[in-house]
């Protein structure tokens, strides 16, 4: 039971509570992923699903784009507002396959997303509840909602394959 | 002198600390915050300067871009990486005449930048000591160095007039 309070609290949540649509979206986060290893890059794909439907898809592509911001939730974001036309995304849900840093998890909450969805934590680089919270911090306005968790085994395993190929 | 030390607490220096070279990229950071006013955009800008160059200046084009992401900063420093053919900006500096909220100061230290210099503080959003201190925050690795209140009163001023014509 102590460990599935910790889990509780810091948001990673047994893989039970999400449902089918959730893990849906989440295949699709995660064959962003795969493709980005493909590419070269450190697997990580997020969904952005507005109204039932995918409005921004894509994996990292920091390298390829030589741009620091390229990670697949940035991306993903700035193709839902492309797509909507509005740089506000309330209503809307991101899935993501890992954990987001700092700067993902701020651009989130600057483009109104209801809800964050992520699998592996991020021990390393985590803002939502890992190494600081920035989720739910109240002195940056609304809190952002966000569930991790969610088919966790399968984006650890990608980043596990990613860099043992690599060192 | 207690006002003195809390401008320094939070890293506001009075203006005299700065040198002749900020000075001079803050006039063109607030060109195009000037810029970005002409086009109907909250008036912020900011330049990336490198071996004593500029490799990218942008101002604020949300509303034109239809992107969340699409703050003075972000641009510019995506615009430096594309310029130098590289999404580390080790030696950099990042010059803005506002505060930065904390999508852009963890863009920033995404990007391996040496250092923020930022113009007028921002009570509402501002990630370098005003709401939060996401710069110094050392648990996200080496802390960014930053110093704030350069031409801040120019900066002001840009805002004041741009948000007065609004309502």
């Amino acid at each position: 039971m102590a460990a599935l309070d910790q889990c509780y609290a810091r948001r990673v949540l047994p893989d039970w509570v999400f449902d089918e649509d959730d893990r849906r979206w989440m295949e699709i986060a995660l064959a962003e992923a795969e493709a980005a290893a493909d590419r070269g890059e450190i697997p990580v794909g997020a969904v952005v699903v507005g109204n039932g439907a995918i409005i921004g898809r894509a994996g990292n592509r920091r390298r390829e784009l030589v741009d620091p911001t390229a990670h697949a939730e940035v991306l993903a974001i700035r193709q839902a507002a492309a797509t909507t036309g509005d740089f506000r995304l309330n209503g809307c849900t991101l899935y993501v396959t890992l954990e987001p840093c700092p700067m993902c998890i701020a651009t989130c909450r600057q483009s109104r997303l209801d809800l964050v969805i992520w699998g592996a934590d991020d021990p390393k680089a985590g803002a939502c509840g890992s190494v600081v919270d920035l989720a739910e911090d109240r002195r940056l306005g609304p809190p952002l909602a966000h569930r991790g968790g969610l088919e966790a085994p399968a984006s650890r395993q990608l980043l596990k394959l990613f860099f043992a190929e690599r060192r």
